[in-house]
């Protein structure tokens, strides 16, 4: 059953600073827009590697990446909120990932979502190593062992690509992204627009 | 004599389709804050050649390119501005460029930088066409003969080449970009942002 009313999706990828701020914004601006969220976790590797890149463009472009980490400084200090680079960035997301598909299912994806993304940019964890999603998906009074161990079985590997695939399909480029009907919006600073947008009459 | 008070440097492009964005509002924008506006034309291209590409990173990533357009569709609406992506983009900005600089030292460069960008942007006119620039010098009233004959000449060539080296020395590595001491922000969508900074106590 499908929620009637006006609907955005918010596409994003847990190795992405810029769609931690969103993920940490976008519930309290679309509930005062009255629009409803639909979570879409999705790989940016993949459609980065089709542009031929090999890591983020943060790295590959050292003045952007240094410009990214000010950036989000500034805009985190604005909205109250912790930001610190991991260690390794980006992170591999892929984990992670797999299990917040089945949080869409399950209904728990929109606080594992803000869990993941607290732990790497807040905390600066990895959130490749299964002890830390292990302790998250406990922290969520969740059953972690069957969670874990359906990370690496053929149906759960199988949606993130048809997921990710999708993503490329409808012209998403980058994190995050918000589609509304035929509509693409790139980037955090587009949250406002793309809810104003899908409030429309 | 420079004016006291706070100050923001904006540094354009003019094949840069967001650096138009800007230039129509950062005027109206910088006096509600009281902020001084220093107008920084350069070239992005040394930079892009810098980190790899020989062209715009909208016809490198033609889903990027895609998405710009829409994007500047839809921003140029809701500011009641026109927008047309000219037939050939980026267009070739190095002579108007160096006229800018002259207009820095002379006093006419705001003008002369909205003339540029309302026949690229909305007139979709081809920029590097010394005949258009006669045309737009004249419509200002300035000795275009004088004017056009300075463009080649090595003093001018020279600051050129400095402004654009400077740019890249400060970090920038896209147009718009703010500047306010040491505190660079990229994008049209961080304008309101850089002024801020730049005005507080």
């Amino acid at each position: 059953m499908s929620a009637p009313g006006p609907k955005l999706e918010f596409w994003y990828e847990f190795a992405s600073t810029y769609s931690y701020l969103s993920a940490m914004r976008i519930d309290a601006l679309a509930a005062a827009a009255g629009v409803a969220v639909a979570w879409k976790p999705f790989l940016l590797g993949p459609i980065f590697k089709a542009q031929g890149w090999d890591t983020s463009p943060f790295n590959l472009y050292p003045a952007k990446g240094r410009y990214m980490v000010r950036d989000l400084e500034r805009l985190a200090a604005d909205r109250g909120l912790a930001f610190v680079l991991p260690a390794v960035f980006p992170q591999n997301s892929l984990r992670a990932t797999r299990l917040a598909l089945i949080g869409g299912d399950e209904g728990w994806i929109v606080p594992f979502t803000r869990a993941v993304f607290a732990a790497e940019f807040v905390h600066g964890a990895d959130i490749a190593d299964t002890r830390l999603l292990d302790t998250l998906l406990r922290s969520l009074h969740l059953d972690s062992e069957r969670l874990l161990s359906r990370i690496a079985q053929p149906d759960t590997k199988a949606r993130l690509q048809q997921r990710t695939a999708e993503a490329q399909q409808r012209g998403v480029f980058g994190a995050p992204s918000f589609i509304c009907g035929g509509e693409l919006f790139w980037g955090d600073d587009r949250l406002e627009q793309a809810l104003a947008w899908a409030a429309r009459p």
